[in-house]
This record gives C-alpha cells, sequence and structure tokens, in this order.
C-alpha cells in the first residue's frame, strides 16, 4: 500500500494519503489504522488528504469509519486538507461526515488535537 | 456468574468481562452494578472487555444502558480495553456508543475518572 504513509509523532498518527485510493485499499488503510491506535495508545489521527482530487462516496465513509472505531479506542481524528471542490462534490452527495473534525491544514489540524508535534 | 467480575477499587467499581455474555448474562450485570453503584456511593465505573473478541449489538446497548443508568446515580462509565477488530465491527453496525468513554488500558481509564487507585 504506497499510496499513504502513516507516521508517528508523539501520541499523534499522521495519515498522509497521496493518491486515489481503491475500495480495498481505503479498508486496509482503516484496519492499519485501527489497529496502530489501540496498539500505541494514540489520542489523535489526522489524515491529510489534500494529494485527493476526488473523495468517492466509499472513502468518505470509510473516514467516517475510521473517526468513529477511532473515538471507540479513545483517540480523536481530524481530516485535513479537504480542497474546495472535493468540499463541494461531498456535500452535493449528501456526505456532510458527521462526527468527523475538519481543519484546513497540518498545522492547524495538530492544534486541534492539542499537540505541539514530536515529543 | 462466573464470567464477569465486579472488584471496588477505592470509589470505582472495575467490571472485568472475561468471556462473551448471553444476553441474560448482560441485563444481569447491568443490574447487579446498577445496584451496587446506588448501594455504595460509586463515583465511577470501569468495565473492560479485552477479553471479548465479539461485542454484539444487545452487549453493546446494555453497555450504554449501563453507562446511563450510572450517570443517573451521579457514576461515570469507562469502557476500557477495545480491541481494534471490535472498534470496527461496531462502527460497520452504526453502533458508536455516543454518551460512553472509553479509553485504552485500565490505567488510562482510571486516569479518565481521576482516581490513584485503593485508598
Amino acid at each position: 500500500m504506497t499510496k499513504t504513509s502513516i507516521a508517528g509523532l508523539g501520541d499523534v498518527l499522521l495519515v498522509t494519503i497521496q493518491g486515489e485510493l481503491t475500495d480495498h485499499d481505503a479498508l486496509r488503510l482503516q484496519e492499519e489504522l485501527t489497529t496502530r491506535v489501540a496498539d500505541e495508545g494514540t489520542r489523535g489521527v489526522l489524515i491529510d488528504i489534500s494529494g485527493l482530487e476526488i473523495v468517492d462516496s466509499f472513502l468518505a465513509r470509510t473516514l467516517h469509519d475510521i473517526a468513529g472505531a477511532s473515538a471507540l479506542l479513545a483517540a480523536r481524528t481530524v481530516v485535513v486538507g479537504m480542497r474546495p471542490e472535493v468540499a463541494i462534490t461531498l456535500v452535493e452527495l449528501g456526505l456532510t461526515l458527521p462526527g468527523l473534525d475538519t481543519a484546513l491544514t497540518v498545522s492547524a489540524g495538530m492544534s486541534l488535537l492539542g499537540s505541539t508535534g514530536p515529543r
């Protein structure tokens, strides 16, 4: 799975999605991420989707599910870097991602998670 | 009911679920726990589900109800030790347990309850 990377920054996992994901890639990301949240005692998950020009309904749902599972494991999820055209498309599809926090940039997302980065 | 144990730690009740519960077991746990919360002036309830590989919708609902009843009796409930695969399944079932606090470990759960353990 080379289209995504997961990096640990203190007690935050920074997930970067570099290219469009197949449904299978999205599910694998969800599994890997949820396992790491539980194993590493992660407090926050930051998902950078600035590399994506399209977020389809499956990926939107997977992001929502990642946030839900992380919340059950006591971690907060913030999606950052959404392009305006992606936001417009999601709203048109009726996918307003309730329960998912968003921020414009990685640094704003880190602030939202109350983390100052690596420690 | 040998699949669960309830131990008092200061003003916290630590509930350990060691094996899959039938619906009947879950209801009995709810009754016993709620009675003890009222009788003992418990401030926090910590439910350790790390022994469970599956949390079905009935148990998820019961956990939610235990938290609701405890809150009415002025006690906070934290569920700890949820496995990642359990979290993913609950989210897929749409059971995100709103109103239920979670922590990864018993010790993180105790911190959340503001307790330092037995007194």
